[in-house]
């Protein structure tokens, strides 16, 4: 029973990835195990939006760490392109969430509050105001909110640039290697059962995305971590649209290098269905129009899909298995996989060395589902 | 100056192959020269339709050999199958011309009686006839036209097998070779003109379809055919929606094999550029879900589009150049290329033999922008 | 615990959608649960060689089905055509094994005698005759044996067809749905359990090729079903390079329409890496180019791989589980897969309908591992 | 007769969208006309190497202007990224020309005494020395050539850089759209006719790459450039394989990011036909792996190639018409296009601006093709 690692993560996404770095920057080895190809799923399908205001609707620990993690990234952009000569092209615009409604104004507007009592810069643009800042939104909307430090990177750079580094400091990867089972001693998780062989370990981290259920089922103590796919689709333009990301309830246009629009996404739950749906496009395609008349004149690029996990209260789960001792998770991000990335690879660090985690994390821990289970109700 | 070829033929796409096809059957050499691959133009991106009462609105000519030209498929399946072992797929469920509005449903209506008085199995069918024949259309129609002999081949197919059996009786072509000049002796085409080498013939065939007009200006005698952009779309389901094609005035659905359905087109007259639009590819969802509202739950396939050749008069030119001598033209067959494939082939081998050609080839004739330009009326 | 299906197959590939066929044409109810798309791993990477001759080196019960089910091809292509309008294109042209050593001499001679006996129209051809037949293969060969009766189809569109077929006699079917475990009663298999529910049945089959083993190995009977990767890559050409499929010990080459050709495939045991290896596709490209010379001359197309299930004896494994009643296994087809879809189907239908099996087929029972490991020499 | 643009540019390529960023920096007006898409062609195959040492075989006038050229290359990075985001990877690790018989050796060394010279570093390393600065290369192998100062870009990175940075300067650009013939005017060029159009300007410039004959033929003075199709193909790797870039005689390795590995590329003259033969795929693998055997264990990517245009004496044509006024030609870079494109864009400024020229670019004007026909020696 020869343990190579200290550390094995099972799934070798965004999350998986991101943990990998933080670890090996602290010395610990690990090896990522990955079923397909690495960063293949929703690590590489989503627009890149690091959008604290327009995705968190209320205060709380899901807030703070989304604020903290979304400014990590300027610092992180440099240390990836230092380690990696990958440039994740961070873009830090700003973000419009439109009202095109009198009911989306209220909603929008009853966020601004918290906001700015945690600190951010957000102000409410009226119609004429929103047209100001960005000239091909349509007169006819009900004025927007903009947050001016939200911004957006490209996924599929990022996650290929966590990967990257953290290869460089020792990490290694086995693609194309279906964990099948834990495996188990006296209540302690010790390793994991792949198609092929058996390795061991103290520590096993679960970031398997929307594909966590299979392996927590055999533990006592299964989440409810549940798919929702996410279509997008992308369109080109030489005249230039837009320069901030625009969000709504059911859209988001993200402006992206070289004349590129990514429109997206839609939210279609318990399916493992990567193929994108005629309604789905014709409702993205519809409301972005809506939005961005001008769209029209852009040429068609290609659709796409991504299969992301999603939790009960919305929140993701991060910390150690409430009963199997050895097992931790990290999965449940939903649409906030990207800007979560460098804070959930810290706070996994800290948890696997030990260290003492602060209250938001806590909020995060799988034992919350106890709680809600009893009646006590989640914190946001 | 030698002669290896009777004929050349510039562009190796349907028109083209279909003509090298009958040339070769009555022992004429061929060469094909073409400036890309074959068939990699509008050949390939067409839906296939057979659709002699949908695309024509009036009787005349081009209505008595399109009537033709289709009624020689299902001998031309068997040909074809028999030389080239390609299956073109013929089908010939019927068509529904349907009508959206009182207006549309009057344009149709008009357009039974010269089918029936040609001997054409036409009817027409109320707002319930059209659901019960087929049940995945909207009530709310106007009703539609029944045409029960037209159809649908695979277009992609259909041009391969043209050119295999051209080639295996004898064709040969010449890919990525451009025809840059026409070479002329005395008031005679006498060949053309490559990037690397002159090649000498009695007879050069232009079948060019929307890049004629750079060729002909040199000519005395240049003809107006211009680029159409046609945009389509694909899309998938098990569920079975359609048996039969679905035809309206801005909007067809095509039902292909295992479960395939294509959605065409829009048309953008003159532009070369072959990018789909955002505005051709949301106008086409519009219109098809409208018309079968079950497309919605279908599964994303692709988009890409063709340039298609049009005239003024929206009639092909097939004939003789009227002033080079040893000049052929067989071009603009706009969205009727399939279709008229194959007569088209048997057209222009009679016209190169000297055979005498009827009165609805005659109305083809290049000799007619003569006629209209001095303000005779031409006859469709 | 409701059963809406007489019977659960587990796994969309060929040979789960020719069992499905067998059995709907037999009136029982069936459900395909497929973790992906259908037919999207091996079913659709295979050349589609029907080589009962090339593939198998001693007589035996393998050897008899193979013939038998190579014999169904012509009534199955009537059929399939009739009830799906997919042509599976069936070519019958024969197959020449070539020696290009003294031992393949020998080797492959000595395969001449059974098949013989057998009834097969097999001949031993010298080098020149080897010429003689296929021109383009080199003279430097020490022969090759002339199997008349072999052939092939194209993979892809016998995957369709099955799995189209077999829709339209009602069997139903489930992408993107994972089974994660098999439901247990008292000693029986009563069902499956996917991501998301569980579906109940008297009657579960797994087809689930090289992804057999983590299914069973919660049973007390697991089987060594492991994978071994095929790499293949086509080429096309104008010049019409061979007639009949030319076979070698590690690479062959086969003809297909419309002049391409597929050249495979190595053979890489344990590994589920799909992605196709430099020294595949150089070793691939110089055994090809010493028999064929000519297909320097040729244009590239692409590359590709399958992930094929091998098992101990190279039998596949045709039968119900030993201990687990109401479970059923049709796996380890290896590079068979394609020949023996069709009796594979008919098989299976038999033993699900308890009817009486004769010999040959009980030589592929899960039974004999049994002997294997108690020392019982297996009968090929 | 109205002239929008101080020049038109004929082909958007890196050539033609580097003249057009030197220019519009000046403040001069450009319009690009392109007969596809932008950066479609060679400008988008090439494996981006800046090799001064390796591509030219001796010193003199382009062995100058490519040291320039490549010298501006650091300041051009910051530049572009500063005025598009766009990253072009300029990696300037060196380059290792690697001889593999005594004639290569011999060939090579002779090469040094002129670069050392010019100021060059460039050093001679032994067999050993050779596997010592890259450990996968063979130890097979006669030494070979140090470069320090060659490095590469991302070719189509630089390409994309150089349009984007134009048109936000104000250049336009027509896709889709062909020139079909230049218009003149007592002896003077004054501007182009596409399919649709007349457009008029003093100063036409054709970076027409290959296809720049058809349109000089109809001059008195057409320039002999010719087509020559560079086959390549990529593969990945996890475990590095190289930092500098390796060059042969008829192969090259140039390590792109992320562990992707450009092997470059044939030599095939006089063709159009974009499609990659498998011969050329053959002799790049059987060079590629004998030089670095590691590389079998990589994985396939693809394959592509470009038509790059050659001249007669292997130097571009960079200068104004001889005979017709306001026309301008760049073209021939052959396999220096991007090596060449900071410079040709700051010398054609020049030219259109009459600055005078020194004698390096003197020896690349469309003059010296007369002195050539009269016998006088070019000079490299």
């Amino acid at each position: 029973m020869r343990k190579m690692y200290e550390v094995l993560i099972v799934g070798g996404g965004i999350i998986g990835h991101s943990i990998a770095y933080s670890l090996s920057k602290r010395g610990i080895s690990v090896l990522v195990l990955e079923k397909g190809q690495i960063n293949e799923k929703s690590s590489s399908a989503a627009a890149g939006m690091l959008a604290v205001q327009a995705e968190m609707k209320k205060g709380g620990p899901l807030f703070e760490l989304g604020r903290k993690s979304r400014n990590m990234f300027p610092a992180l952009q440099a240390e990836l392109k230092e380690r990696t000569n990958i440039d994740i092209q961070l873009i830090q615009h700003g973000m419009l969430t439109v009202a095109r409604t009198k009911e989306e104004k209220e909603t929008i507007q009853g966020m601004i509050p918290f906001q700015k009592a945690a600190g951010e810069e957000v102000s409410w643009l009226s119609p004429d105001e929103v047209v100001e800042v960005e000239p091909s939104i349509t007169r006819n909307t009900f004025g927007g909110m903009y947050a001016a430090k939200d911004g957006q990177v490209e996924a599929p750079k990022l996650s290929k640039a966590f990967a990257k580094a953290a290869y460089s400091l020792g990490t290694h990867v086995k693609e194309y290697t279906e964990v099948i089972n834990l495996i188990t001693d006296k209540g302690k998780c010790v390793g994991v059962e792949t198609e092929s062989e058996r390795i061991y370990s103290d520590k096993v981290i679960l970031t398997t995305g929307a594909w966590t259920k299979r392996l927590l089922q055999t533990t006592d103590f299964p989440l409810h971590v549940y798919p929702v796919k996410g279509e997008c689709l992308s369109v080109t333009t030489k005249e230039p649209l837009l320069e901030k990301t625009v969000f709504t309830d059911g859209c988001y246009i993200v402006p992206k290098s070289s004349g590129r629009y990514i429109i997206g996404a839609t939210m279609i739950p318990n399916t493992f269905d990567e193929r994108v749906s005629v309604s789905g496009v014709s409702s993205l395609l519809d409301q972005a129009i809506a939005l961005i008349p001008k769209l029209k004149n852009a040429h068609w690029e290609k659709v796409w899909s991504g299969i992301r996990p999603q939790t009960t209260d919305g929140k993701p789960y991060i910390g150690n298995h409430p009963s199997l001792k050895g097992l931790f998770v990290a999965s449940g991000h939903y649409r906030n996989g990207i800007l979560l990335s460098p804070i959930t690879g810290e706070i996994m660090a800290d948890i696997i060395e030990g260290k003492n985690i602060d209250q938001n994390v806590e909020a995060l821990s799988l034992q919350r589902q106890l709680k809600e289970a009893s009646g006590v109700e989640p914190t946001y």
